[in-house]
């Protein structure tokens, strides 16, 4: 949809100064707020989803109370901020959605006095959110990549397919840092480190932008944190912990990213639920951080202050507190700030400018967007666009390749080619299974279950040519049974997660677990195809690491996949055969057993078994590993501990040679170790890491530099800094894996650090 | 040992004004702080674990390495503050410590220049523990009781032991609110509900005050939330959450029971550690709650800081962080603030002054003691003190008998006289499993297995007068056998923990577990005794709930015990038999599943089955659960809602009737539920209790007047507040079984609360 820039009819009412292309933006808005009526203004701050009622529409059972059923023609009649599901729910193809979301447009321009368009969100998790869009493999699935680059690649080829059907505004990515492994979303995050969820979510900000679609941050700040991973739990938390752990993703994805709308956080923290926080969406995020753009509520976000955390007595009181807070846009409805909020206004509940506030952000948006302009007009864009083309699926295909993680391997794999084989497991042939949450098939499937795929998902079996028994259902209670699996050479056992939405999946959004237990019966199909005798090989494809300390043993290879999208089928049969040499590493720690969370590596203390607690934490695949095909050598330069200025940088470089057979990637990490701070630190974090491609007897030179600014933490004053003092480098292959160690002194004095603090290593590989 | 107002000599030295009682105690204090030397001052602030040594005593094997092995003699030449553990480990009579002790005092003020005596404190959670002495119910048992005022007994027998044999300072009691079932310490606790704790709390603080014992404080503050339930875990949590949920408990025991020395907290709270923390121990602890007595760090808790914290660089960093901080002694050993703290002054690393204001609080406490008096002479009691006398053992058969949790029945229960019993579990002929933590018996035990119990404990099966088969061990992996269980009519599972510390057990401090199933083949044992199909009474003796979901339906009764000590056979044989009406409550919710921690009933949201997440909160039996062996009636008056002040009172009664045929207590219980307000709350919280004990037909009415002070919270701005708007009182059978609500408003304005509140609603009863 062409929506800027070409004169799609003869210009209209350019003697209305906030049409005019020609004025700064700022005046532009102020001079359409100042014709607004109340009514008008407030209607900008609402949304709308599209097709969606009380008894339809991909929504948890919960959200349908939410939903008004507004007359369209009486609301749109003051225009319309937002579009929330511009397509509708169901398979509707791009050139009829397009077309569809061109005319809803007509109407909204036609129906108010102001004609201004709406903005059109759509989510974007794991691709467009459409049906025929490319689906990519899951967040997690990214951050065992450890390939910012390609992630950028992904963004802009996912905004270019929404942009191209008139969609504005897309609700990805999510930046949040896994921080218990049973919460439902973890498959939405990067990872359990800030660093790489930083570093890969601001890649992802930076390729949707870069196609003009406004990337919307998810979700500020600490849902991640719920107690006990139940979603919309409690959050327990001090401040250091947000401003050291959670939030720098943000920051990232803000400033390295550019970010132009920021999700508020379902979650209260501490008591005070954020969608009614200005503490943290005003105070932290536009005050401190510097955040211009505009604020949305996560879905029926506005509600919950009423129903879920009861700090609110009636919608009017709801509406007030939540645009006090920050809360620029309702998604998606207008129970709060539709009629409830000129309520709000006209008792003096809330000040006018308030709302006046949120519409300047709101505007501005639209105006950057081109939606104000005179020669705006929506029209579907010519032909059929194909959202899901061939490069789009090598995307995807390489990203899915680079993400699987190869655990462990007594030399099984890759599969010999005459080996016989036995297929087994629910995932094994299973295209759904493949797909993380929010994905056109899987988010709508479980309430529309005949609903074809809207693009073609070669299961693993079919890559791999072969026929495979599931033997059990994912999550049902049946008995396993494992046929003639006992006549094979080799089991390979494709196990995992179906993910879904609100309790229709095990793992996804409202999908939370008590504990880390292979979900169903596939804990049992497991047992009994290793009691066969054969060597098994494990695939896991699933949206978290389960606890396999029971089995690891007597297993001959454990391969990791966190949904690999629709090219993940033939992604993971190439790792098996060999046709991929195997370069993810992984983003969470991988448990023994199936309690003790929430855990993390980035823990202060007493990660490993200690005298002072029966629980042994200790992972059973650690944050960062990975194995390989090939064979690598770490050499790098001894040296004595260097000093270095708190505003200086430190260097360390390693080589890595492929000394195997292969040709292969291996992923290079660089930790922190601070042994002595004024507050308890992570016994190691990430703060860089490269991915090195090497053909057999290639090397190449790793060198990290270090801002000193890297170092900083939250100190006893509440104040960032960086702290004078030794300090360690450790070069790893993972994070239980330390190869080099290179040690600094920071120079005093203490030196305090501003949001503009630096928050990257810089990377270069040479020859 | 007498101390004090009886001559027991010559008058010494009074000449010397710090040695005068017609002095005040200030005067004292100064006049002797300004005539010691720097060693002399730092001496007060050490303590020396009496026999321990770095191969032997009651430590676990991390504790070993932080023992310095001081020279005695040269140790106490500048006196010394405190003796740990002062009969030492070794099993000692009473009359044999006593003289020690009296001995060790002698030495010390012998040697010193000044010559004065140490403060010689012992562990006192579950009673004095020493050899012989009374051994009573856990903590969490005490919880389960809702008995005040026969805690307060207790304590005071605790106490009075304690000073008879010159013992001046008591290590308890634990007023930690639990959060996470899966800590080691649980059993340790009073329960999951602040109001519980600190009632129970402050009533154990007077009584062992009343005796002239010091009690302590533990621990200041947070060491029950530390992440996944792992000991010496970092701290997730936020301000509002310490002041209303984990700071209420100490505030009560200061306040209401008078508690004279507080024990710092081992653990961070986001990112700080509690010993190194001047926010909490002093601007918290003393300016805003007026606590004037003495901090003690927790046991080598200063060493932590270095090596398990890392936020300092050496001993005397270390002395110089938790002296600035307001740790006064350092227990035990003279690590930091033995030769290091001199350092430290020295070099400037800390002021002197705050080892005189260390040193002041020290020497306020000995002075209050009558350890400076002139006519302070060491002299042990006359004969032999019977620490364990009957009227201890009566106080111990009550407190373990109204602890008793009856949370199922289908009538099986009161054994039926005549029945065919078969008795089995590894609990069920086992004095060991009867105690706690901190026991003598349990707390050596693990360190020397051959020692003999220095009180008299039947097990269960003694007092049943029956034979038991054990079925399984604790914690062992060996196949569980039922025997000739299937024989009996009822068979009666006796399963549970075994107490112990750092790993030697399944409970207690160092003993986490990483979810909540049954120990070690329990389960399965239990599986086998069901699948006999004669109906099964389980009987659980343990630390901490355990998951019984999966065996509820099956079972035709479950009885709760929470470690009941010496007596604790006796009286579960009594409720057992019929021959005790069980009135305990739990203390603590009962969860369904082995996951899901932590979780307690507190929670402001989502306590139940919710749309928004496929875990289900709900627990097996909730917080306040207990049934009986006859029935009640509650009826209360209808009223509609009533205005009160903001700093008024709510009244509101019921009057209960025993309508069964046995004389039986039933627990009432007041909840408060505030619909509305600025922070989240939980949905409810207990504020008034009461135990009433009631002979068939008999009624009582039980009336609660409750401050509004007690509505209060942590509100927006970081003050306690009490808000206007509606509340509800609950009066509830248990914290899911409210039979009567009782609605006020409150007026207007908001109102403030300083440390000074009213922390307690008056309950009386009359017939």
């Amino acid at each position: 949809m062409t929506e800027r820039g070409e004169l799609a009819g003869p210009p209209t009412a350019v003697a209305e100064p906030w049409r005019d292309p020609s004025r700064p933006v700022g005046e532009r808005v102020a001079a359409l707020l100042a014709a607004m009526t109340l009514e008008e203004k407030t209607a900008q701050l609402c949304s709308v989803w599209m097709g969606a009622t009380a008894t339809d529409g991909d929504m948890a059972p919960h959200q349908h109370e939410l939903l008004d059923e507004p007359d369209w023609p009486q609301l749109i009649r003051n225009g319309l901020g937002q579009i929330t599901r511009p397509f509708g729910t169901a398979p509707i193809g791009p050139a009829d959605g397009a077309a569809a979301l061109a005319a809803l447009q007509a109407e909204i321009v036609a129906a108010s006095r102001l004609g201004i368009p709406a903005v059109a969100h759509e989510e974007c998790l794991t691709g467009f959110l459409t049906w025929q869009a490319t689906v990519y493999p899951t967040p997690l699935a990214w951050g065992a990549a450890f390939d910012p680059e390609l992630v950028e690649t992904m963004a802009g080829q996912i905004g270019g397919a929404m942009r191209a059907v008139g969609v504005h505004q897309g609700l990805a990515p999510v930046v949040d840092v896994a921080r218990d492994l049973r919460w439902g979303r973890v498959e939405e995050t990067i990872g359990e480190d800030p660093y790489l969820v930083g570093t890969i979510g601001a890649a992802y900000v930076r390729g949707l932008e870069s196609t003009g679609v406004v990337a919307t941050l998810k979700h500020f700040v600490g849902y991640s944190a719920s107690r006990a991973g139940r979603n919309f739990g409690p959050v327990s938390v001090g401040p250091r912990e947000i401003a050291d752990v959670l939030l720098p993703p943000f920051e990232m994805a803000l400033r390295d990213g550019g970010a132009r709308s920021v999700m508020a956080a379902y979650v209260e923290l501490d008591g005070v639920p954020v969608t009614a926080d200005a503490a943290v969406l005003t105070t932290l995020l536009r005050d401190e951080l510097g955040f211009t753009g505009t604020v949305v509520s996560d879905y029926f976000g506005l509600a919950h202050l009423r129903m879920l955390h009861r700090v609110a007595d009636g919608d009017a009181e709801v509406a007030a507190l939540a645009l006090t807070a920050g809360i620029d846009t309702e998604l998606p409805g207008i129970r709060n700030y539709g009629p409830p909020l000129v309520e709000a206004v006209r008792s003096g509940l809330v000040p006018e400018s308030l709302v006046d506030r949120a519409v300047t952000r709101v505007l501005t948006q639209k105006c950057e967007l081109g939606l104000l302009d005179p020669d705006w007009k929506p029209a579907p864009p010519p032909g059929t666009p194909d959202l899901d083309p061939p490069e789009a699926r090598a995307l995807a295909r390489r990203l899915a390749e680079e993400s699987i993680v190869l655990c462990a391997n007594d030399g099984v794999l890759p599969l010999a080619p005459d080996a016989r084989i036995a297929l087994c497991g629910p995932l094994a042939d299973d295209a759904a299974g493949m797909l993380g949450c929010y994905t056109f098939p899987r988010h709508v499937g479980p309430h529309h279950p005949g609903l074809p795929l809207g693009v073609v998902i070669p299961t693993l079996a079919e890559a791999l040519g072969r026929t495979a028994i599931p033997g059990c259902t994912i999550d049902g209670d049946e008995e396993p049974d494992i046929a003639d699996a006992a006549d094979a050479d080799v089991i390979v056992a494709v196990l995992g997660d179906r993910s879904g939405i609100f309790g229709i999946g095990t793992s996804g959004e409202g999908c939370d677990v008590p504990d880390l237990r292979l979900p169903g019966r596939q804990g049992e199909l497991l047992e009994r195809l290793i009691a066969t005798g054969r060597p098994v090989v494990l695939v896991l494809l699933s949206g978290r690491p389960y606890a396999l300390g029971a089995y690891a043993d007597r297993l001959a290879a454990i391969v990791q996949g966190f949904f690999p999208g629709e090219e993940g089928g033939p992604a993971v049969a190439d790792v098996l055969t060999g046709a991929v040499c195997p370069s993810g590493r992984l983003p969470v720690s991988m448990p023994v057993g199936p309690g003790g969370q929430p855990a993390t590596y980035l823990t202060p203390t007493l990660g490993h078994r200690s005298d002072v607690s029966t629980v042994d934490p200790t992972p059973l695949f650690p944050f960062g590993h990975g194995l390989s095909y090939t064979t690598f050598e770490w050499t790098a330069p001894e040296s004595g501990t260097v000093t270095i200025a708190a505003d200086g940088e430190a260097v360390a470089s390693v080589t890595v040679r492929n000394t195997g057979e292969r040709a292969g990637s291996e992923i290079v990490q660089l930790y922190l170790h601070d042994p002595v701070s004024q507050v308890t630190q992570p016994v190691r974090r990430l703060i860089g890491y490269a991915r090195v491609p090497l053909v057999p007897g290639e090397a190449r030179t790793v060198t990290f530099t270090v801002p000193a600014d890297l170092t900083a933490f939250t100190g006893r004053e509440g104040r960032r800094i960086v702290e004078p003092g030794e300090i360690e480098l450790l070069i790893a292959a993972s994070s239980e894996d330390v190869r080099h160690t290179a040690r600094f002194t920071i120079a005093g004095p203490e030196r305090a650090l501003g949001p503009d603090r630096r928050m990257t290593s810089t990377v270069t590989i040479t020859a």
